[in-house]
């Protein structure tokens, strides 16, 4: 399949890009500062130019998100609103515009995470956008068939634990291995409307 | 007790608003062209000089929000923006900016609804908002104590069946009244973290 994959050069990214083109599957890497492609998906506009340069896709996954993390008396309203923009509204503008573009069986792949159903503390803005994410991803589900959607939910991973360790105390942490599986899961597979947790 | 009840005036809240004061609870209510107080809790700045105006609160419960129906294909960028700006993000200020004003021992009550699990045609953006403001609550619930937070997630309500009936076709609908019960559990009651189904 010939798969976008937006934060292909992240910590997760690079693991679920490995995992996929070892699978046979053509991946064109997206980020904001490297990649096959760059793009700011926080940006509708930037979005539809990225749909306009790829053609011919099969699926499109998410593997990076920004969140602001601070406790809640310390995050700001432009930090809730810059956290939708960057873990929410960015995938649900790929979805959206993404529809128009990838192929009629084609899939949508998108992360939330272990803060949807277990807060942490610095961690009410991430956890609101994966929420939103997630409800978004089972809506979406019944409009967009025959396209599917799902969502790969991971706890921290081993690889993100120098600088999100200290956030998620007495959490077991994934390799990002395990949670690249779940990705091949909602790629290759058939369901749709799924959040595929990697705990 | 003393109860800021945003949305007093609509098809809910005036249940709401009712129920609680039979239960001889003090309600200022807070609409955006009309109650005791007017505000448009979407503008951050409006919310401040909200909490500015009125003292000694106990509670803040919401029971509005304004969220864009439309199928998937149609629903636009902005819609989602202001989907999330008129039922999450709003919400998230209230409880933000509000932590400073209510009570140490009050509470906040929130509302999402049914969408969060079982979407309907024309409800992702609604969808969306509401998964936000439920893991919003599960998280902040761990940072606000002894302040509570709670939601009350009501499908649609009987007295909305003129207006919404055609969006929740085979669903039960509910009287408001029963959806009133939750909100007197969420502010009366002593659990936090809770997301109370009326369903």
């Amino acid at each position: 399949m010939r798969i976008l994959l937006v934060g292909a050069g992240g910590t997760l990214g690079s693991v679920v890009r490995k995992a996929l083109v070892e699978r046979g599957h053509e991946v064109i890497g997206v980020g904001r500062s490297g990649g096959d492609v760059l793009c700011d998906v926080t940006d509708p506009e930037a979005v539809g130019r990225l749909y306009g340069q790829v053609e011919g896709l099969d699926a499109v996954a998410v593997a990076a998100g920004a969140a602001v993390f601070k406790p809640l008396g310390e995050l700001t309203a432009d930090d809730f609103a810059a956290t939708f923009r960057g873990k929410a509204l960015s995938q649900v503008e790929l979805v959206r515009q993404g529809a128009r573009h990838v192929a009629a069986t084609g899939s949508f792949t998108l992360i939330s995470g272990v803060l949807t159903e277990e807060p942490i503390v610095a961690g009410a803005a991430a956890s609101a956008a994966n929420g939103a994410v997630e409800a978004f991803v089972r809506a979406a589900a019944i409009e967009l068939p025959p396209q599917r959607i799902n969502a790969v939910s991971p706890t921290v991973v081993e690889e993100s634990l120098p600088s999100y360790g200290p956030f998620f105390r007495g959490m077991e942490a994934v390799p990002a291995s395990r949670v690249a599986t779940a990705y091949v899961r909602s790629i290759e597979g058939a369901q749709t409307g799924r959040i595929y947790g990697v705990r």
